[in-house]
């Protein structure tokens, strides 16, 4: 076992398992695919404490964020989904959620009486902005890389992102 | 916006935005941030097809592989926890479902009454080896990186770890 600081390095220990048992090749996807497992999982927890004093989830703050960042403050639920690639049940739990938080208003579509539409509100914007700035203050000014590791996995996760057709 | 093939490359237009708001340097880590979450959206949802067919949830395969891998294919249910960064209420659902599926039996700790043990069932080694057999085959052969970038991920991944003392 490979111990760093008393502390199991899961994706090594992982990986060691993996060649020891044959399995040399996809030894290196299975260390890639964990990797970003346990990072996702470190980084939302950091996302989740930032965001929660201001009442929000990471889930709610980016659906505030493509809404603040849209032209017109406003956009169709079904729109809110693809582009956070969100099931449609998610984006109305949370778009219903920010409405009784008052952070946005729904309204049906003009044109198209199937869509809903979401729309932030003044409040909404304060929030999204004070979120932010707590954000780029805290974990967005550290990830816990250095910068040109920072843009090395920016890089990779795009070759990937690109291979998955996510862009 | 930046659009390849039609499609938004949304981390690059969240990049944009922040840059424009004057946000720069934390730009670097909201990109890397969001980058990680996507990468792991795709990732886990190809792992979760893979073993779905043989009745497991990618989590519930992490499970079956720990105890696959101890020493007497056994191990307290606050162990399992404690490796795989894991709420205790999950790891008692996934074992649950795991002793109720018949590839894993729960036994009282021997030595420490309050403690409960889970041992993986020789149906349980079976499952687990056919599925890590598909994921090898599947999302591990071929994660959608290169091989040099895919060891690159690992290690980068491996300096956040290591500063959130995940090792």
């Amino acid at each position: 076992m490979q111990e760093t600081g008393g502390r199991l390095d899961l994706v090594a220990e992982a990986r060691r398992q993996w060649r020891a048992h044959g399995w040399v090749g996809p030894d290196r996807g299975m260390a890639a695919v964990i990797s970003l497992m346990r990072a996702q999982q470190i980084v939302l927890g950091r996302l989740e404490d930032v965001v929660k004093p201001f009442g929000l989830s990471y889930a709610r703050y980016e659906v505030l964020m493509l809404l603040s960042f849209s032209r017109r403050g406003v956009l169709p639920l079904a729109r809110i989904g693809e582009r956070l690639q969100v099931h449609p049940a998610s984006v109305t739990g949370a778009v219903a959620k920010l409405e009784a938080q008052g952070l946005l208003v729904r309204e049906p579509h003009p044109d198209d009486r199937r869509a809903v539409l979401a729309r932030i509100t003044d409040e909404g914007r304060r929030v999204a902005e004070q979120s932010t700035a707590a954000l780029n203050a805290g974990p967005f000014a550290d990830v816990g890389l250095s910068d040109e590791a920072a843009e090395q996995l920016v890089e990779v996760i795009g070759e990937l992102r690109r291979s998955a057709g996510d862009f």
